[in-house]
């Protein structure tokens, strides 16, 4: 088994949190989005869809969206389990998790990848180039700021967001809240629960990775 | 358990579909999202998203994303497994429903809400008004369009999208050929295999819901 990380992007960082969160050993390879690597045809013929995390299988399959590689890691590597226990945790820790990819990762790509000089020509991932579109940054940044607003709701008195045990909830809300600081964009000097969660997930030593 | 649903709407079929094939009972209530009902504070109660569909468990909890309620459904009844059998298998569906969710969905709802008149100052889901954006419903009508002309070749000659089994990725691309086919975009004429798979999986009693 080998995993395709990039230290300096979010994305893979969700992988590899949950991967230490397991206590899983895996033969990481570094790949250099800077240098567009991961654009290369080696790379591609992995994933076609040009994108870090990669997971590739014993059998040679590549799983290429962390989710995948959460759902393949929880099933082979049970505990602890940081996609929900029961069935109803299960389904509550998909709901929170999709809703914080959708409603903050989402926003800060638009906002990120249709503003900063270093996407021009590549506002989307992925081998096809498209144009940013500067009312979509505007609309991302919008978008990723009514998030953090309602990030201290979502924690509320909890000690993690989903509730009693850590998950891949956490992990998300972790990595989201740290990409937007790299942009200037903080969570409100007023959001006590939020910012309580936050000290206490940043100081996992799965955090430092 | 009460099962929020739209029979015009796109999303809830995904879970309707997947209710059927596990044979499943639910109470369905049917929220008319043409006169605004999911907007109204009874609804939002439930689902601050303001968005279908919708499970209501047993606790109260609500799920409200399609990836939750499957989930929750597919720990309570495991039979028939729709999420991949093997811990590889659920790997491998979660990846290709992930790129059709991100790569088909996303794109049609990129061009449908940032085009259609009906959804002016409602460019994205959710109480928040958001206006349409013309640069990005062209973009997504080019992802669909290329997300279309790439299907052939996702299920090549294989059943099933993931294989030998129906699972979530058939569902998916199902609903989403058909939400395409009612903008009049469509399957390339000469995707044999796309063709094949799609009349096979339309044939089946679930497809109907």
């Amino acid at each position: 088994m080998r995993f395709y990380d990039c230290k300096t992007a979010p994305s893979p960082r969700r992988a590899r949190i949950f991967i230490a969160e397991k206590g899983i050993e895996i033969e990481t390879v570094e790949v250099d989005l800077r240098s567009g690597e991961h654009l290369k045809e080696e790379f591609v013929a992995l994933n076609a869809h040009a994108t870090v995390p990669v997971l590739q299988l014993e059998d040679g399959t590549c799983l290429s969206s962390t989710t995948a590689i959460w759902h393949y890691l929880d099933a082979v590597h049970p505990d602890p389990p940081l996609m929900g226990a029961s069935p109803i945790e299960r389904g509550r820790v998909a709901d929170l998790q999709w809703h914080i990819e959708m409603g903050g990762f989402m926003a800060m790509a638009e906002y990120m990848r249709n503003s900063a000089q270093g996407f021009k020509g590549r506002a989307l991932t992925g081998p096809v180039k498209y144009d940013q579109i500067p009312a979509l940054a505007e609309r991302g940044k919008q978008r990723i700021e009514r998030f953090l607003a309602e990030v201290d709701d979502l924690v509320g008195e909890k000690p993690f967001v989903a509730g009693d045990a850590f998950t891949v909830a956490d992990i998300d809300l972790l990595v989201l809240i740290d990409f937007a600081a790299w942009r200037k964009l903080a969570l409100p000097a007023d959001a006590t629960h939020a910012r309580r969660w936050y000290d206490a997930v940043s100081a996992r030593p799965s955090a430092a990775l």
